[in-house]
């Protein structure tokens, strides 16, 4: 039975979160239920990792197995027949029997939006933090260097993830600037619960002034949730692409 | 009392239209709203002109008279602390007290936006048609000549239009291809009501092979809305841009 590797983008809006949940609308749910429309059958899907209420997803990644006849890079255009309008299946293509979209080695790259223009832009409202107040981008620079590479991100984690080992590793942070319009780009070997939307935070406020460059060492030093800012809003955050070696 | 012109941007997805209506969420109800609050006052205000429900604003125009000692050019940015996420004042000028944001002469441009791409991009899907075939964007510019001058466009008017005259003249009528993603972009002296979503349709019939470009000759001289196809989606169309000679 082949093991077919599907990308998907999405619009978090309307979805609660990734994950299959009773009663919810979820993006792993509305997506199996057009699998099984397609199919004709009910097929368990794997996908990288969950992403929150309300995040978005250029390029999500999910492996299933299915008993088919049409070619694997096939399947993605014909699933978007059945898959409502904030789902997208992008790309569809066979991977070994042994693959697991979470388990093999992962890059992953998530982006942060921040709308700091006085006159923002509405059709980024929903894709978008807004935030209209300055936000000096030279010292959140100077701060995501220091969050680059391996550090134990219990700090950046929020309080109700189970996972025992907080250490991660972030192979870049850039923060790019467009006349206001401000980009946080985060790729690394995985996220924790909360950890974009908690460093997007700690670069806002470190943007902002209210907390200075070295306290982000202070912070990821700590170990300690309550040392980081709030989690930053959901509807900023984008899974960018999921990479496999 | 100085008479100000606004410029807003909104995104029409959570209104039911522009204009004012019973227990209906309007993009003129939420903005008077929103001016009633900033000035402790109500306020009447006359826009440019009224948008369907679900059909966006990139530059819709608006006048008002208020008494305030607030610069006129500030008002805009004050405004936006007290309008909803989906309205941005972009811009507020004083104007002479004989202006009026609807009866001025005025041209008017709007785009109406088409994915056609296989994978569209679920970021437009409030903002799209999504019609993932093949349009011929080059039989769509010919039948879009037609269009251009001044015309009787009554078989390009909702029959629910009370106007007797139906002659409006198309500045200019461009469809722009990027990569499967077509734009629609017209300009006018003004518009009849569903008329720019009328020709949308009718350009994608003939994209589309099913309407020869010479019918637009034939559907335009029968002055009759049953000769042309029906009406594309609101959620495709903005208002982009509002100018006064």
């Amino acid at each position: 039975m082949p093991r077919i590797l599907l990308t998907i983008a999405y619009d978090g809006t309307d979805f609660c979160g990734y994950q299959w949940q009773p009663k919810q609308r979820t993006v792993q749910s509305a997506l199996e239920e057009s699998i099984k429309q397609m199919f004709n059958k009910k097929i368990t899907t794997f996908a990288s990792g969950r992403t929150d209420s309300g995040v978005h997803a250029r390029a999500q990644t999910l492996h299933f197995d299915v008993d088919t006849s049409i070619p694997a890079e096939k399947i993605a255009h014909i699933l978007n027949k059945y898959l409502p309008a904030d789902i997208v299946a992008q790309k569809s293509q066979a991977v070994a029997i042994d693959f697991h979209a979470r388990y093999n080695d992962i890059k992953k790259t998530y982006s942060y939006l921040i709308d700091t223009r006085l006159q923002p832009d509405v059709f980024l409202l929903r894709y978008s933090l807004r935030y209209p107040y300055k936000l000096n981008t030279r010292t959140m620079r100077i701060a995501a260097q220091h969050l680059i590479g391996e550090h134990d991100f219990s700090s950046f984690c929020s309080n109700k993830s189970a996972v025992e080992n907080k250490t991660r590793k972030i192979h870049q942070l850039d923060i790019i600037n467009q006349k206001g319009l401000i980009k946080i780009i985060v790729s690394g070997n995985g996220f924790l619960y909360n950890m974009v939307r908690i460093i997007a935070s700690a670069l806002i406020e470190v943007g902002a002034g209210r907390i200075a460059i070295e306290d982000i060492n202070n912070i990821l030093a700590a170990r300690d949730r309550r040392q980081a800012p709030r989690t930053a809003a959901a509807h900023g955050l984008t899974l960018e692409k999921v990479e496999y070696r």
